[in-house]
């Protein structure tokens, strides 16, 4: 049963910090996996690039999507980007089409994007209603209907950085113990934001520490935080 | 894999409407459940038999007794009375060691029980808190201790009665499209809270139309609603 | 003192469903009640009209206007219909001017809509953002302003789909007993939506079960749920 | 129809701030209103009579029977003290079946009581619980039991002192401007706490503005402000 | 060290009623505060206005414009106004830019404006959610970015008029015993809204009790209340 | 100014890792810190001392005084035992009594303990509750009363372990940077739970990144994250 993963973020590295481990949790046990970028982050998280003399904004999202490229690669995941702009990620109506179709397109069994608040980024919350509203858009009402509908993905949150000034509350911890050293990979392919690999890499041993609480299993070094956002089905609890 | 599952309510019958459906899916597949009442219900929820001229509290326990063990026979569970009173329900440091012990001794997978509130019941939210705490008391914390401990059970909160009133929200939907039959007879079994037969089958059947729209499965049509209260570890999303 | 009764929906068949009790109640004591759709739910609501062979947009459009007027009819209603269109709908600032002119014409005492959440619908959070925003457009902020202004009308939200997923809180219940085979027939109209006759009617049901409890009334058979956003101002608690 | 309204304060002077317009305005309708006070507040909000020297507590406890009682007589109430202690305020086994007496024996149609948070107050959440648990027991699970039961009253909670610290929202605005010149004769009778006066005049002033935008109502001068904690069933919206 | 205050309000007399007190105690300080008005208010809050026979909008604008400028200039405030119109307020991608701009170029040290919920009020909350947006536009993420960026300034939100309702704890009270005079006379120029110069003159005086309360700083006679939205860095508790 | 902070925890350990660096920033500016443990965490939390054969209570209680009073040392505060014992613990009137008489003899400016949720410690929130409430009855009400009362002091609580499911939303960071080696020094004391050394040192750390978005401030390289739970009274913004 492979499983389909599609992780949506605002800026085109969002993914490797929050959800680079699930990523490749899930491609490793044979699942499909793509990443979709709103933007390039080009104008406000491409730190590195702009220390740069003489730096352009089109130079920067060439860099950005060599690196995203790089990263997703290393997570087994294919990278696709949007584009939008960002500081300020503006989606009116026809960007949210392009949203829904790609959703559509890919019909994934799992959907993971941002939080809904974020008061140090002006361009997550907005990545985040524009993801929760193409993912009903494009898996209709559960009847038949006047346009092509897949099967409602499930709908997960990333760790923030902040969490608890982002409205998250984990409800999901993903054992990423056996693919930490891909998702070191992908951290190392982003050059524009390299003092987040450290942090990332601590935060992912703190999440472990938190599941070994929550579990007992004594075995998991390494794990991500998620928030699950609809009700699960399952067969016995 | 299997899995024990412990089901405490406040009163004898709780466990039948919330989760007698989750109760016979987890014996149906192997696992193995305890049904704990921490009352019988005897002074406050026992309509039918106060309808009988000269009835006793413990003729009515006697009876209570009875049609649990009835009912949780037809799921295929040990059922297990604490016998602590009702109306009110009081547990002081004594009755929660023994709440403890009960729970270190099953050693579970899973505890199921009340939410916090209850705006109708004034047994409902003790019945909570005890659990919550007896739960953290068995299992310690996840470090060498003076007094022995089991891993960490999950936790679940059953539907309550008036859910929005009582702070319950559905993170989980069990799907008891299959021992249906069961969770009839055993609540066939209940002859004192006779009304609430036809009402639990209904919200059933609610459930399962709640259960069909969040994952798309269409041949679901009996369901119970639970909320999990801690983390999930998983493998992958 | 006859009531003036507003019931707003994102979708042509919404107010049957979770107000039609209501809104027969209200007409039944001399009150006067308009439904207004801001869309038919064409596109993603009209499941058994888009089974037909060769459906059309505007065929559907047609149907469920017939069925909108049929039920509102039964309900003692008069119908209105903006066809802002469904799947997404969209409004912007000039139909967002039409809202507010239709709440202004008709001068309501209460205002009914859907609640601020629903993560299985991509139209009833904003016909609530719309509804909301419109009612505080046409009474003004209570004093002397640069165009005309009416009363302010009391809020409600109706119940919606999956009550807890959706922030909703009953406050009050409406009894329908009086009132139920106007809300039946009402729903025998919606022949698009078929599924959900027998769903309400058992949920009119269970709400009267709350309300019993909630009240001690046992008369009450059938109940509808709302949620009162601002305070009430009475003579006597 | 006469109502019959029952206040339970953790002090003796708690109701005349906080709902002596609504005591008011109820006995001035023909219904009939009793005030419990579940301590004297001798020790911690007994103000200005600890300023006497050589002062005692059951002389305190004298002047403020005295004061409550002449303060309820203004409001057409009957004063109930039980005398249970205050800072700290312990309500054991004991203590609560006495307040289910006395809710059981009075009978209302409506409980006002304190919100479940003040962190200013370390007695008035004691109260809360207290009364919100009584009342479920006095009322039973609406059938049948071991017990005597009465019809479930609606349960008000009043305003605290620092409203949104409380957990307070509220509902519900009592129009109290027919009744201003009682209450203020109530609030006169409490010696102990004079400083209050001026401070919940002008709040009454307050919430009537707030109660005018709500309603359009231009004729409410004063008003007191309730937080309605369980569904109200009515006849129509 | 002197501080650089913008206050950012919907309409042009907001600044007073809320925060008045604090740009006086801020200029007072030796700070540099500036009040930004999205809009003059002009068509929903200028009651006594719309009294005047033949009255135009661009009158009412001329009056509240000079209005603002006086109460500015009594609290040591420079006026800017934006007039992007009201009932409704709308601000969309070059407006937002607008106001990023406005906070850039003051590069303040706190920012204070409405909070996001105000159901009794059309533009308050899109006043907040532009601020807050084009505070970190402003801002930026911390790092080197491809515009110019400001340091993080502080986030406060003012009170509202019915504080429970629109989602506002305070966090903060100011000591405005010192500036009680200047925030008078700023009140005094608004002659359009003099309904309110008493309401808040007595808030003032409550607040000032919530304050005494919360610190034992018996001293403290006016007092204003804000909610920090983002966390304090500080030296020590 | 010398202020005085009085840290109180569940068990002997609690104030190093979570309120280390604030007490040592405390002391370090010339205020004076008190350490209260309500128990040893003798029987939960001593991991390290029960893997020692033949190990006691008594024994692992008198290790763990030695090692907390070692840490306060280093931190430069006292260290007060009340030895109520753990797992459970269990504070009934007389125990509060002695809290009560603790927080007034020390006569703090400010109060940091537990939050009031922890689903993973049964302690806890027992240590929050009584705390808090003998915060309120050392305080009094603000007027002359029965019994001494102390000046309010100011209320926070320290990070729990896995702050999201623990209701903890910091609003303060506290820079530890200057103070990190005494916070080091005092974990170190820590022999009994050596394996939370390393993830609270990280920790501070991540909060300390937190900080730096926050304030802009670049320096800061450690800190510790806190929660104010009253509102604070200040001279300006």
């Amino acid at each position: 049963m492979s499983r389909r993963l599609l992780v949506v973020g605002a800026h085109s590295a969002d993914f490797v910090w929050r959800a680079g481990g699930a990523i490749a949790a899930a491609t490793r046990a044979g699942g499909v996996a793509q990443v979709v970028a709103l933007s390039y982050g080009e104008r406000g998280e491409s730190g590195e690039l702009w220390k740069v003399e003489g730096q352009t904004v089109d130079n920067v999202k060439q860099s950005r999507h060599a690196e995203a490229e790089k990263a997703a690669s290393a997570l087994g995941a294919e990278f696709v980007a949007l584009d939008f702009g960002d500081y300020p990620l503006e989606i009116g109506e026809e960007r949210l089409g392009r949203v829904v179709d790609t959703v559509r397109a890919f019909a994934p069994d799992v959907i993971v994007t941002h939080t809904d608040t974020d008061p140090f980024n002006p361009d997550h919350p907005v990545a985040h209603h524009a993801v929760v509203r193409a993912r009903t858009l494009a898996a209709g009402a559960g009847v038949q209907s006047g346009f092509p509908t897949i099967a409602p993905p499930a709908l997960f949150l990333f760790e923030p950085h902040q969490p608890e000034l982002c409205n998250f509350t984990p409800t999901t911890f993903v054992d990423i113990t056996e693919v930490i050293l891909a998702k070191r990979e992908a951290m190392a392919a982003m050059a524009s934001q390299v003092y987040l690999q450290t942090y990332y890499d601590e935060r992912a041993g703190h999440r472990a520490n938190h599941a070994r609480r929550a579990s007992g299993r004594s075995e998991i070094r390494y794990a991500e935080a998620f928030q699950r956002v609809l009700p699960q089905v399952v067969a016995e609890l």
